[in-house]
């Protein structure tokens, strides 16, 4: 083997260390940022989280500010006392998944039942029931830390989930930037 | 020709194929989820498709829950006879893309016809204007078919577009996964 | 050396190329549209610039539609006079970042003042801070042309900022193209 093949035997090494790279850069990744807490955005959330994981896309969903709201439990207690603020917060915010608002024509709650009645009537699968599904096909949730601060919510008044952490902004942002797919909402 | 430039030739050709599957993972292609019927946000999402599709990028529009009140042709009728809630769905909603409100400052249509007559003196085009150009130069839009059940929209009272499907979460998904912008408004 | 290995080197080079200009489409960068002046999601889209920019990411904000109105600076004023519709957005819009609204329980300033009033006692940075600190971070601030001919904002009403230019709807389409994370707010 002379020095010229040599060269190109290195080159082509180079070529599949950085293509390797170039791959691990784009995986089959699903990255969304949860903001909203309405109940249609929550919906279109889970709909394209359930739809991606169902395909054998990996997907985590970073909940943050009043999208974080959605992942309560209504049936949990914080420990501690809350000071006034963030029990404002807590008596104003939803309770839980099943009790989100409209963004649009809620109503006072008129549109939002008509909306669930009909996805009932048609098994479309409602908030909580998708979330379920998400837990089941390994969906992963991180809950923006700040945001539990900003609004005054304990880790242990939020849901039971398999795959749920808390997490900063630098956590959402390395996942995004390997993902294939990327969505606010 | 010896083993090891054989070897060599054989890891270029699968450099080859990588690089080619790589390049179709990530297409000079723009994905994006319409889902709000907002008149500023469904303005912004058709600026960014028609200025997409004049740069010669493959423009994909997946429209989903509200926004595809925006797709509604006024004067189309459905067929069959409506239930009740698809009714009040039918009435209450936008009936064509010209009858759409601001999310803010909409103050009952007064701010909407505001920004319409400013629009028109500074020769920016409407969404009606822009959905135009966007049949023009070949933007595809896929409508929700979830939405439609949810809504009680009929095929038949959509408008007439050239490139216009029919479509599930996985078809969006498919598309973003292989774009290169993905967005959600 | 022979024909064989000669097309094998070129067959590299040409990987090389395409390895390259495939590099070039999805570089370490960020690309944002802020379409909503609501100070919580001004504060989501600081929050993530900011956050990306520490970890060395390159960061291009687009502002467009009502978002613009959280560039203005309040102790400017516009050298020609406006026109009557021009004055009233100017009068009606927030007249600086630190006069937003939020998107969800502001009660008439009410909520808003919680929250501010929370994140200083949490050392949360506010909405001007985060402006501050990305502008100290080398963050690119792109103003939609469009959207200033509508609202009728003039250059000179702008907040100073290092690195802020006017653009239209293709210079972000190119930014984004290449960016490895979009996001629409």
């Amino acid at each position: 083997m002379d020095i010229m093949s040599q060269t190109l035997e290195q080159k082509v090494e180079a070529l599949e260390k950085k293509l390797n790279q170039l791959q691990n850069q784009r995986k089959d990744q699903l990255s969304m940022v949860i903001f909203s807490n309405d109940m249609d955005k929550i919906l279109a959330a889970l709909v394209i989280a359930v739809g991606a994981a169902a395909m054998d896309t990996e997907v985590k969903l970073f909940f943050t500010f009043w999208a974080i709201s959605a992942l309560r439990d209504k049936n949990k207690k914080a420990n501690d006392k809350k000071d006034v603020k963030s029990k404002m917060f807590s008596a104003m915010l939803p309770h839980d998944i099943s009790h989100l608002k409209l963004s649009k024509m809620n109503m006072e709650g008129i549109g939002k039942d008509m909306i669930k009645r009909i996805m009932k009537r048609k098994n479309i699968a409602s908030p909580e029931e998708m979330l379920k599904t998400a837990a089941e096909l390994g969906v992963e949730i991180d809950i923006c830390e700040m945001s539990m601060d900003l609004m005054g919510f304990k880790k242990e008044e939020m849901i039971d989930y398999p795959n749920l952490s808390y997490a900063g902004v630098a956590t959402f942002l390395a996942d995004a930037g390997e993902s294939s797919i990327q969505l606010f909402i």
